[in-house]
């Protein structure tokens, strides 16, 4: 296995040269719409409680508390995503038709991670059914973290990033995200394989490591940025 | 309780060091998107109007009149969620992670605010089920409330503020959102202990206060924006 | 009735000075995602075609047409609404918390238009529930169109136009958009009193006749842009 | 049949002097929601699958497939539009009202493409109703094919483009998308006429062609655009 530090490979050797590259705001931009509705369609299963035969309205309501939690459920997994794609713009300087198809790739995996939450909550206590309920979404958890980090490493080959960013903060994030994917396979493989309440703790513990701040970025020496608000495609490029 | 003049902090005390900073057009714009989701799924659940076994279309339409109640109250709700997120805008200058974070909170709450409309408006003059509709909304109405009244403390104390406004101003829109949180909460209370109806009455009467415009934002002399257009993030930091 | 020359009022007799004045960047972008859903959402009623028993699946689709009809339709209202929007950038210079609200009004009222366009659709041919389709549909269609004007009105006398353009250039727009309105409440008036198909029909050319080009916008002499793209807000604002 | 270099016309010879022109900020992030919308809501239709009477979560998830292939292939379809409506900002620098109907136009075609995209897929191996269910499928492929290129023609023949872009390069692109347009019908015509799953192919092959990258703009000796990150609409325009 390749290290991670390899894969991060010479930072800026490349240029995309297609003619696609674009400052980012409109990918930011259709991204976050994608992003948005993936986190509120869930919503439109919250259907409005039924008084049953005889019943109570709050009976009614709390028939539908498994819907409750995989809509919250959702929220976190998208709202972090979400929150850890807006640093993203703060790092990478530009995006070009590959990082588009890549974008698309990822937005397509992480928005059916909503769709198998609710049987997993369903299914918590039915000893049957939680394996495959604990597989599919810790299956569905780990694709977008592999899209992320298949976009990430190819905004660092292709020179999308600020290339005022030190090679060792490049790597460092590289390895974050490597390991996010590692994991988060491993949580999909230990659900799969050995226990589904396991394997969903431990993917859901690596989602719940994003509550962290990402890692701050570090400037090349002299390249530091005017002030902390300077978006990268603002900055002037400097020669080599 | 603290008073609302210790919660607000000494403006611009700490900066936001963990290098996650960004102007706040993409957090405004992820905010927008979810609100008009969040804003227009009630009408997916605008049926067709079916005309009835021997009835006419018009009574069709007559059944479904408390959709058009719900979508009503709920589009009041949101909207001015956004109409003051929309004026946010104007006052602070950058978010953070956590900011993000708090948001996605806001968020996720604001955007189920729709969910029990319906319920509430359908047993409006149900006896015995009207303490739990009017509970459940009032409740879910106080949950923005204070995520809202969170998001806004954490701007003022980690200096995310535009640093040119007065204290006595910030402290002003602290004591604002403060009390709009205590009194949606007493508003829930009130339908949980007292009266569904009455708790609904103050819930509501707290959201249409803010039809008014927010209070106008007051700049330390000397620091007055070039003009009434500019951004936050447009002008100049002034040293201390 | 006043004429709508008097309606426009002194342009730039007013400024908004509750301090929520921003750049229109915002509520566009808002109108944008709420228009946006509102044309889409109708997709989600076209459920897939289902075989009838021993039938096949042409007959399947056929049996949906009126969903199409109904897309369409809420495709062209709500579409050229989003064009004459799109257009009022270029001549809206900026926004505050009263042109919020009517925005958001008009917002409200706009996505619901597509909700009765279907038992239009389907009443087409049905003497009984005509009458009701029609005038349901086209008082929906009145709505937002005095929504419409009420927020130009606002926008006029309240000084949030490019102060550059001419008196008579207002007073032309206005007088359209009061015509709009007059006919589109005729429309309805007609599809409740005489017929619904006239009041239909009427309603539609109104809403037809904004294929045609928004009307050119005259400016004051020397005022003119720098160039056919400047946006109002990047205009320097010249004293009077 | 007029050759596509005469489609394509004399560049920058007309301008769109009807007083609607503007960046193409707005119309990019309309088409964004749009296309956010079109592509997302497809996951509406993956249902919760449910446990089938004396059977297993995992059979519930196997008999939901058709529905995951038919959100792979709308995603397939809409990203790649999408993909290339963010290149086109790089090489369109204006709207007009013109053009913002028939982006309007392609918008409503595009988003209906998902919706027969299950029928295909559930009657693949259905003898009787693929050929109702290929035909379908490719003429919706083939609509919004023929709308994009009417769109671009007209973009080209008002001057919409970057005027320093060559007309070689103009029209080396108008022939790629009259090309698309042209196998986009051809396969439609072969579903009807000849074999629903070789239409079906021939449609997909021409989608999966968009893969690869937007052919590389050419600029005009002594007019290229300062750095690749420059938008269209920031140049100076030059005199002729």
């Amino acid at each position: 296995m390749p290290s991670p530090a390899t894969l991060a490979g010479p930072v800026n050797s490349q240029n995309s040269s297609d003619g696609s590259a674009r400052k980012t705001h409109r990918v930011e931009m259709f991204s976050d719409a994608v992003l948005a509705i993936a986190i509120t369609l869930p919503i439109v299963d919250l259907h409005a409680p039924e008084v049953p035969e005889g019943g109570s309205l709050l009976q009614g309501y709390l028939k539908l508390s498994a819907g409750y939690q995989a809509y919250a459920l959702s929220f976190v997994v998208i709202g972090l995503y979400w929150a850890h794609s807006h640093f993203s713009g703060k790092i990478i300087r530009k995006t070009d038709h590959v990082f588009n198809l890549l974008t698309l790739v990822f937005l397509a995996l992480v928005s059916i991670t909503p769709f198998p939450s609710r049987p997993l909550v369903e299914h918590w206590n039915d000893a049957v059914n939680l394996h495959t309920a604990a597989s599919v979404y810790t299956g569905v958890l780990a694709a977008p973290a592999l899209a992320w980090l298949a976009r990430w490493g190819y905004a660092v080959a292709a020179g999308l990033l600020d290339p005022r960013l030190t090679q060792a903060y490049v790597r460092r994030v590289t390895r974050k995200y490597a390991w996010t994917a590692v994991v988060a396979v491993l949580g999909c493989g230990l659900a799969l394989l050995v226990n589904g309440k396991l394997g969903f703790v431990v993917s859901l513990l690596v989602v719940l490591s994003y509550l962290l701040a990402p890692i701050a970025p570090q400037y090349r020496p002299g390249q530091e940025p005017a002030d902390e608000l300077e978006e990268p495609d603002e900055a002037p490029v400097q020669a080599h």
